[in-house]
C-alpha cells in the first residue's frame, strides 16, 4: 500500500525513518552528467566496496535492482521441479508469487505456534530452502549457528537467507560464505540504509552460485542497476557509521513502543528487525489498521490465516511512535463508549 | 563492450553524445531526499505524463527498468509453445537470449540479400511477433503502413515493435495503438533522451496487453523503476525540444559519416537510427575494429555469419565523426605501406 493521496506517517512498509545523507546527494547528482552513457553492467566500483566490507571476493557479490531482484534469480537458477522450494507459512510473501511465476512446486513448512522457526523441519529436507533471517512479517531471528545447521544438511540443494532486516539486531550468515558452497545471503539497500527508493540489493555466495545468478543477470538485464543508484551505493558505503547509529535509534525505538504497547495489553513478538507484529484481545488487527488509516497512520495488516489478528508496525522515529501510542490509546478508549 | 580501463571515443552502444539537460540533474536531487521511501510502484506522475505526449490513457502505459525489461516481460507473458516466437536472423541480440530464458521456441526469418525487411514473411504467421523498427544493427526501418500491415493479418498473436531507435528517423507504430489490440510498441529513453545509464523504458499498448505486463512486473520487482529515474524521466519530457534538436543533429552527423565513408570507398545501408551498418572490400570488419580499437575508438563487430564484414558504428558528435573518418582514413593508408 503506497498511497500518493495524502501525507501519512508511513509504518506499513518498513522504510527507514530517515533520509539517506547529503554525501548521497552529492554523488547522485555529479554522477547525472554522464547519464547518457550506460552504467557498467559489472558495477565494479560498488562491488569491490561491498566486497571489501563484507570480506569477500568481488566474484562473491552481485547487485541487483532492489533484493526482490536477486531474490527472483535465484528462484529461477537454484530451484525447479527436482529441487523445489520450501519456506515458512508466515513469511515474505513474494517467496510464493516468484514461486508461482517461475512454475516452482513450494511447500509452506509451518511455524511453531509461537511464531518461531523449529530448524529441524529443515535439516536434510533435500529441497532449496528460502529464509527470511529476521523473519517477516514476525520479526523473529534465527541465531548463525542455527542457520549453520540448516546450510551443513543440505549440502546439494541451495539455501537462501533472506537478511533484509538483519542490521536491526540480527546476526549474519555472511561468515559462513566461505566454508558452504550451497549457501547465498541476500541484502538490501532499503531499510537499514535508507534507500528505499534507490533500489539496490545484493546477493553474497561462493563464487559458482553467484557466476549463475550473473548468468540469469545477463540473459534478462545485463544493466540492471542504472548509475545513480550506483553511486547512491557506494556513498552509503562510506557512510556506515551514520547507518549503524540509525539501526541503534531504531532499536531503541523499537524497545520503547514494545515496552508501551504491552503497558496497552498488547502482545508483541520478540523482534530483531526495524518492525514488530502484535495483536491485542481488545481490537481486532483489521479493525486498528482501519481507524489508525483513518487517522493519518499506516501500518501493516494481513489477511492471512494465522496471522489475521496481527499488525506489523514499522519502527519510526520516538515522535512518530509516541503519536501511533496516542492514537491507539485514543482508539481503545473510544471502543468503551 | 564496456570497458571500464580507458578513455575511448565510444561509438560502440548507441549512446548519445549529448548529456542530459541540467534539469534532470536538478530533478533527480531534489528526490534524493526522500530515498528512505519506495518509489510508486506505478509511477503514476511518469505515466501520466507519457500518455499524455503519446496521446494514450495511463492504462495504456507500463514504465519498466530500461526497455530490456519490457521486452522480457512481453516475451514471458505473450509466447510459449503455443505461441512461439519470430523475428529477424539480423536484429537485436537480446530476443533470442530472452526467448532462450523463457524457453520459448523461436524462428529467425532471413531477412532479404540486402538487409530489408519483406513484410511478406510475417502475414499471417500465426506467431508472436518482435520486430526492432528501425532494425538493429542495420538501421533499416518500416513504413506505419507495412507495420499496420503485419500487425493487421496477425489479429490472434500479439506484435511487439521496438522502437527504441525511432527517434531518429523512423516513422512510430503508437498511433495504431487504439485500432490494434495486438500491438505492443516499446521505447526508450537509453538513446534519444540522453538516459542510457538511468534505465528506463516503457510499453504502450491496449489496456488488455498492458494489464498483463502489471501482472509480470508484480510478480518479479513490483519496484521496478527506482525514484531517481522516475524523476529524472519526468524532467526529461518537460525538455523534448532539447531532444529533438539533438535528434536533427545526429541526422546531420550521420548524414556527413556516410558520405565520408562512401568516399572512402565504404558501402553504407540505409539507416535511420543513430548508428550505421557499413563494410568495405578494402579492410575485414573485424580488423577494422581493432584498429580503430587500438587508436582508442570503440565501434561494434559482431562474430555473426552474415554479417561478420560489417561493422556497426554509432553516430556521435561531429567532432567524433571527424575524427573516426581520419583514424580510418590512416588505416587505410597503412593497409598499402
Amino acid at each position: 500500500e503506497q498511497p500518493q493521496d495524502r501525507r501519512y506517517i508511513k509504518l506499513n512498509t518498513n522504510e527507514s525513518p530517515f533520509p539517506p545523507p547529503e554525501s548521497v546527494t552529492a554523488a547522485v547528482s555529479s554522477e547525472c552528467g554522464n547519464l547518457q552513457l550506460y552504467s557498467d553492467p559489472e558495477c565494479r566500483v560498488l562491488t569491490d566496496k561491498l566486497a571489501s566490507m563484507y570480506k569477500v571476493r568481488p566474484e562473491q557479490i552481485i547487485v541487483t535492482n532492489g533484493s526482490d531482484e536477486v531474490l527472483n534469480f535465484a528462484f529461477m537458477a537454484f530451484a525447479d521441479e527436482k529441487h523445489p522450494l520450501c519456506f515458512p507459512d508466515i513469511t515474505y510473501g513474494f517467496y510464493e508469487v516468484f514461486a508461482e511465476l517461475n512454475r516452482i512446486p513450494y511447500e509452506p513448512i509451518p511455524l511453531k505456534d509461537d511464531f518461531s522457526l523449529d530448524i529441524r523441519d529443515y535439516l536434510g529436507i533435500h529441497k532449496t530452502i528460502v529464509i527470511a533471517n529476521p523473519n517477516a512479517p514476525t520479526g523473529i531471528s534465527l541465531s548463525r549457528d542455527e542457520i549453520e545447521a540448516v546450510v551443513r544438511s543440505n549440502p546439494d540443494n541451495v539455501v537462501i537467507i533472506d537478511e533484509a532486516y538483519v542490521d536491526f539486531g540480527g546476526e549474519t550468515a555472511v561468515p559462513l560464505i566461505d566454508r558452504y558452497h550451497n549457501l547465498l545471503v541476500t541484502q538490501t539497500f532499503s531499510k537499514s540504509r535508507s534507500m528505499a527508493g534507490a533500489r539496490l540489493g545484493f546477493g553474497i555466495g561462493s563464487e559458482s552460485l553467484i557466476s549463475d545468478l550473473h548468468t540469469i543477470r545477463n540473459s534478462t538485464n545485463p544493466y540492471n542497476v542504472n548509475r545513480m543508484t550506483a553511486a547512491a551505493g557506494y556513498a552509503a558505503l562510506c557512510e556506515q557509521a551514520i547507518f549503524d547509529a540509525n539501526c541503534i535509534k531504531i532499536a531503541e525505538n523499537r524497545k520503547w513502543t514494545v515496552n508501551a504497547l504491552q503497558k496497552l495489553g498488547f502482545t508483541v513478538l520478540p523482534s530483531d528487525a526495524n518492525f514488530i507484529f502484535t495483536r491485542s484481545d481488545r481490537i481486532s488487527g483489521e479493525c486498528l489498521y482501519r481507524k489508525l488509516k483513518w487517522r493519518g497512520i499506516l501500518i501493516r495488516h494481513f489477511e492471512k490465516e494465522r496471522i489475521a489478528d496481527y499488525n506489523r508496525i514499522s519502527i519510526g522515529t520516538i515522535d512518530q511512535m509516541k503519536r501511533l501510542i496516542k492514537e491507539i490509546t485514543t482508539i481503545l478508549e473510544e471502543q468503551h463508549l
